[in-house]
C-alpha cells in the first residue's frame, strides 16, 4: 500500500489531454490529465464522469452553458451529455470515472488517447 | 449541473468524522469530513476506500505500519483492510466510495455515522 502525491506524479508527464492512471479504486481508476487549449465535443453514454481540478483553471462547454471550474473545486459531467473542456493556461486535474472510459468518448479522434496508462 | 467548491462545502458543517455527500457518480460518492484523533479500526470487506486530503495531514494505521498522508495526497484503502485513521490537528478530507458505505465498516461504534447526509 503507498500514498500517492499528485504532484510528483505531474512531474513524470508532460503530454496534454493523454490521462495517467495514478489509482484504482474497485473497477474505478483515477487519471492525472495536463490540458491547456481545446478538446472535443464528445460525451460518454454510459457512465458519469468526474473532474477534479488540482491546479489552473478549467472550462467545460455544455451545449446550453460554460461553467469556470477552478482549483479546489469539482464537477460530476452526467453520463449521455455533450461536453467540451478547454483551458487557457495549462491546467492540472484528475478524472475520477470506471476503467476503461476513452477521453474522446463516442468520438474518433487525434485527441484520443490510449487508456490504462499508468504513471 | 452545478461544479462544488470543496472550501466552500467545508464551511457548511463542524461535526469530525461524519462524512456529507457532495457529488454522486453513477453509484458512488464523494464525501467531505473533518477529522481529529482517533477513528477507531474497522474494515470494509465489500469495497475499497480512497482518502484524498484536502487540507492538513492524516495517518492511516494499519497493522503493519502507519502512513502519513499530506494534502495533496491520496491513498486507496483495499477492500477487507483493518485500518484505523486519525489525525493531530484537524484535517479536511475527501472519501470517494460507493453510495451507501458505512464509516465505521464491520464496527458498530458511537463514531458510526449517519448515511447519505449531503451538504
Amino acid at each position: 500500500m503507498k500514498k500517492i502525491n499528485f504532484s510528483s506524479k505531474f512531474t513524470k508527464f508532460n503530454d496534454r489531454w493523454s490521462p495517467k492512471v495514478i489509482a484504482e479504486m474497485n473497477d474505478y481508476q483515477f487519471k492525472l490529465v495536463k490540458i491547456k487549449d481545446d478538446f472535443i465535443w464528445h460525451k460518454h453514454d454510459d457512465t458519469d464522469e468526474v473532474f477534479i481540478v488540482l491546479d489552473g483553471t478549467i472550462f467545460i462547454e455544455f451545449e446550453d452553458e460554460t461553467i469556470q471550474i477552478n482549483e479546489g473545486e469539482m464537477i460530476v459531467v452526467p453520463k449521455g451529455i455533450k461536453h467540451k473542456p478547454y483551458a487557457n493556461k495549462e491546467a492540472k486535474i484528475m478524472l475520477v470515472e470506471p476503467s476503461g472510459v476513452v477521453n474522446t468518448g463516442d468520438k474518433e479522434d487525434k485527441l484520443t488517447a490510449p487508456n490504462d496508462e499508468w504513471v
